[in-house]
């Protein structure tokens, strides 16, 4: 896995035509490809892999990447999902870098075969959103 | 598979806060689900199955359901990118219908393991949206 790329890697503003961003090229990557990927604190420290990406039907976004870690075999295993934007691909350590420590993540929303989750419960949601969100703490719980 | 529905079904504009959709919850689906889910002409032929998804990393957008057909074991197997918005589910057929027949599919852009595509190749978005948009026929090949 070398260039499944966050960011765009965009280079200069070169007029030429050979440029694809300058072409309007989009920097695609395929789902499959996104699964399995590891993801890292920003320490480099590894948190899990993404399992799948969570998009949205209707709008054709995704809004989260789940990211699994622990278990054996999957069993127990607890199933983390982050915002897609919070996802920056490095080359250097060849998965996600995600500005997340794992304390934070300790104490985030999470799901797993004992514990399911409705998606289409918008609290849910929302709880998420705020975790990784600009506020300071993810306090909305039970709201 | 039982839900995985594009369209959201609403239903009636209820103001009652019990409606996910009324209170924002989006209606989300797993990539994992959505690969390997067959795919429909409107006439109920079966066209063949999603591979995967094809994602803009920086909007984080779905651009293409790739759908495979033909081939054995994978082997001569070709591709069909197809825009996400032509994706509608059918829980009848347990799998989705898209608005193009199979002799739309037989001059459609394509890729396949002999066949390499340079997704960053704008020309080639663009063939594939034109081939499936608005225009009634999608002639910018070469282009």
């Amino acid at each position: 896995m070398s260039e499944p790329m966050h960011g765009a890697a965009a280079g200069a503003a070169a007029s030429s035509s050979s440029d694809p961003a300058a072409r309007g090229a989009k920097p695609l990557i395929a789902s499959d490809r996104v699964e399995g990927t590891a993801v890292y604190d920003p320490t480099g420290n590894r948190l899990g892999s993404v399992r799948t990406l969570m998009i949205d039907k209707v709008a054709g976004t995704v809004e989260y990447a789940v990211l699994s870690f622990g278990g054996f075999l999957g069993l127990g295993a607890s199933s983390y999902p982050l915002p897609w934007k919070k996802l920056r691909y490095d080359i250097g350590l060849g998965g996600y870098v995600v500005d997340v420590t794992e304390a934070q993540l300790a104490n985030a929303p999470s799901f797993s075969a004992d514990k399911p989750v409705d998606w289409s419960d918008a609290d849910w949601g929302e709880r998420v959103r705020d975790h990784y969100g600009p506020s300071p703490y993810g306090s909305r719980d039970g709201l």
